[in-house]
């Protein structure tokens, strides 16, 4: 069994609220043709605030991308720390503990990966498996716990240390002046969160089976141009509307464990946008309510790519968890256009005397 | 059981050899100070040639990071469904058996993976797990290895493909001027390698234990820097002697494994350099000989990052494999300083009547 424990998530201090964004949007872009489209875009978001790694006045000028990837360094080593001993202490381990680390990030690059200077600077053992995966963007987040799942379904004594490290501030491109760029530039933030994966013992979410799905045809849907300014993001008008195609994979992926995707107990989802989930609950024929925990990360802290899953699912152990054996999904979505699932019950360890 | 089947590895149409490499580096840096020492240096690779994807006087000229990675994207393209099907042929498998795609490739980026690219366009299925590593630089070989393993160890009944596509000399820098710059101009090569793990059947290496060491406080010996105009290797002059403290590792696994990593059947072993090869016989205790399939890689083709340990073990299969039961050793090496190891026998499949 493979037990995915409480997770950690820090926002940095920097905050910008919906009113701060709209208003910079019609300083920044006052002659842009779609304005009053993006702007209605960026309101239907419902993200109250992000918060981000640099003040607002810096993140809009471009330093170039060689200053713009120490940054992500530089605040990469400066907050992932404290996040990564949390969610080892949550889950009762140390850092010797840890068979595998899986650092999750599309918003920054290094070489080697961050794994290497954790190993160095954590007390983690000098064997420790290291998985950077950079490419899996805001789905991420979900391949993470299966992969973590599938190691220890392989190693059922070993546990996996999940690290996602987004900072979608330092990929603001003031030269991209897409509709959807304007939107982007309204939606994401940024974030850190880390969760542990125990091969035995506990709380939290018992994973049970996982999925991947990819929407055929889709691969320029969402994707980066790789430029000498950096990662440049594209997002196609018609990823709002991808639940419809990718909903039978959730679906399926329940019935195959016998269980129905529309009378789980819980639902931790990746909240890429409001129509994200409006139409993920109306396919999957569940109430809005069911994704409260998603909804409340896109409006407080906006979409955070592969660290969404984790909050969420933080918001959940915030309510006290769940009954034991309640039955529930995670998935994230991301490039692809790729749906990372999994399904598990809520198991919790006996307290100790 | 996992088996790691018959690698195929496609090396590109433009050769250099030797000693166009060395003029190029006399005319180029006619007046570099370390000039003599660099000359001899690249003499001492033992690289008689590589192969790369455009022509030299192309690749000589940086047209950019936006227009590299586009060549990156196109040559892939080009390259890998043919290796990829060859691999699978190998295999016995179709591209519908396949669950798992591991894509290891540092020499350019993309996102999505090209992952996405190939499950559209050679008829996997839209449920295979993409899992794209690009920050384990030539280690990659042997984590793909090691991850399509512990994957076929959760999933006995799965199969895994492994595609390394590296392009190295699409990271070339010319305002690179470090001896360790001009170096690598000498010795890295392009190649694009596949080989399937089978979790049951198949001919090759039944892998059997795997391991990953990070040597402390070595994280910027091998490292990019991520500029304007690309990935900018950075190679520290204390890497050739990383075998000393590399070698424990190895002899470590095969003893938990109950065997002796001095006397196994046949080794395939990451060629980063002459000296690594040379160092890692004497401290394994094992003939240079040993390492003959790895050595050919490097005089043939160059280190080709992480597809080296594909192309010698191709090798070995081109010499018929071996006997059944035989013991054996894969081992890549990678910034981190990370070695990703692995050890297996060598088993055949009964010929079909």
């Amino acid at each position: 069994m493979a037990t995915l424990c409480r997770p950690t998530v820090h926002v940095p201090e920097h905050v910008i609220t919906m009113e701060q964004t709209l208003d910079l949007a019609r300083s920044v872009h006052a002659d842009h043709p779609q304005l009053d489209l993006a702007l209605r875009l960026i309101r239907n978001t419902g993200v109250a605030k992000r918060h981000i790694v640099r003040p607002i006045e810096e993140t809009l000028r471009h330093p170039g991308l060689e200053q713009r990837n120490a940054v992500y360094e530089a605040e990469a080593k400066a907050r992932i720390p404290a996040v990564v001993r949390a969610a080892l202490d949550d889950a009762q381990l140390r850092p010797e503990n840890v068979d595998l680390i899986i650092f999750v990030s599309c918003t920054g690059f290094l070489m080697p990966s961050l794994t290497a200077w954790m190993i160095n600077s954590m007390g983690f053992r000098t064997d420790t498996i290291q998985l950077p995966i950079a490419q899996l963007g805001c789905a991420a987040g979900g391949a993470a716990v299966n992969r973590a799942h599938d190691f220890c379904t392989a190693y059922p004594d070993a546990n996996a240390l999940i690290v996602s490290c987004e900072f979608c501030s330092l990929c603001y491109q003031p030269s991209d002046l897409e509709v959807g760029n304007l939107l982007s530039n309204g939606l994401f933030g940024d974030g850190v969160g880390a969760a542990v994966v125990r091969g035995r013992g506990g709380t939290g979410v018992d994973l049970q089976r996982n999925a991947s799905y990819i929407i055929p045809q889709t691969e320029d849907w969402i994707m980066y141009d790789v430029k000498a300014t950096g990662f440049h993001f594209k997002l196609d008008r018609r990823v709002p509307g991808t639940m419809e195609p990718l909903a039978p994979s959730l679906k399926r992926l329940a019935q195959v464990h016998g269980w129905d995707a529309a009378a789980l107990d819980f639902y931790i989802i990746h909240a890429g946008g409001p129509r994200i989930l409006d139409d993920l609950s109306k396919y999957l024929g569940v109430p809005a309510e069911a994704f409260r925990f998603s909804r409340a990360t896109l409006t407080e802290y906006g979409n955070i790519a592969s660290a969404v899953v984790l909050d969420a699912l933080r918001r959940l152990f915030d309510e006290n968890g769940t009954a034991d054996a309640a039955k529930g999904m995670l998935a994230g979505f991301g490039p692809g256009i790729t749906a990372e699932i999994s399904i598990g019950s809520w198991v919790s360890e006996p307290a100790t005397p």
